[in-house]
């Protein structure tokens, strides 16, 4: 994705809190990975809210920059998981910012539920097996 | 209120989307003042969503500048109504912004209703009349 | 592109300021179509700020939506340029949200500059003639 | 502060990331309590990015909520220093947020500096001392 002008702060970077919605969109592009959207997850009555979010900056991302958000799934709980990051540019090794977010799975009622077969099912599936959404 | 560092974009001001933001807060602060709040209106089943914003930015807004912005209720149709906004910087004569914003009024069902009686009382109460609102 | 978590409200739809963001990437797509960036013409000591919004929402834009932002440049003036848009969701005819921007031309002492033949060549070169850039 | 209708999502509360706007904030009403702006250490030649943002989100805060963001500096090292944040909202004894962020104070040149002691004289004194700016 491209960093937009409106991402930017007066020092001529990304402005901090904008890197979340880049996890966010990166989530939800593992979801489609792996032939599932966010949206339809929502849909089920399911919610993945935010519960911890850890971030490190290390280098510079500015405007109209070309940006990769790696993530995977990193430990899974009875009602929780983490996915973990890392934003590179396409063609420098350099690991720019990375971290992690721990989030909740969510019933209707907005209460903490065990993670169901059927999600747990699409969480672990093998994009290698799937047909990714577009 | 003050404009805050993630507001600006890499020319140093204020990002022309930020001022929508302050618009809304604006109209928050003039329901206040006239003893309700707009959660309250959603509260009952109210939803006054923007179908239409003309903005002309005259001069720049920055980083930290404290700015107000002047809000009054204009034309009231049937089921909508216009809000008009100069923001200014206080002591200073120059109206930095101007426009105006379109809402309809939605019931639950999410269509368009005639504005009901006990709503449009509340937006005409005189604030000199009401108790405002912390 | 396609709509972020974030960008939505607990109206349930995409927020009226967020709006402007995908106006700015299409204008950035615009001008890649065109062989150039927005980025490579602040490199240049030119800006194009927005002094003039109007936008009219005629349809809901909801989260995890597919939309196209259709941008054309409008009228040029001496100094400043109009960008028309249309937002549409892919094999839908309506068109759900449509205006325009006004911008001015200025150089690095942040004052209105007559559109250099330099810039001028550049904002009217035909697509069809040129490689885009990724 | 209030929260913002453009700062919730369509799951009903605040969006994760407009939590580090109120950090940001926060902050500055910081430095405002010790007499002084970030904006004025900026127009010294200082710069202090942010480089590591923690945040543990224990309890929702949605529309409207009146919110207060006790920030304290926590660490300070040679070139960098932490602060340490709790959200609650007025008359409720629960913190619905806690976290820290981790900055380096970096010169004009953009590269860590240590903290030259005019900084440091600033971010040590004791509000009690200051005259606060509005």
């Amino acid at each position: 994705m491209r960093v937009r002008y409106g991402e930017t702060d007066q020092m001529g970077h990304a402005y901090y809190a904008n890197y979340l919605y880049w996890l966010e969109q990166a989530r939800g592009a593992w979801c489609r990975d792996r032939g599932f959207t966010y949206r339809s997850l929502e849909e089920m009555g399911y919610f993945l809210p935010v519960v911890e979010v850890f971030l490190k900056y290390h280098g510079e991302i500015k405007y109209d920059d070309d940006i990769v958000v790696r993530v995977r799934m990193g430990e899974v709980r009875r009602a929780s998981m983490r996915f973990e990051y890392e934003i590179v540019k396409p063609g420098h090794p350099k690991v720019l910012t990375e971290g992690h977010t721990w989030h909740v799975l969510m019933g209707t009622e907005r209460k903490a539920v065990s993670v169901p077969q059927a999600v747990g099912e699409m969480l672990h599936r093998n994009p290698a097996d799937c047909e990714p959404l577009a």
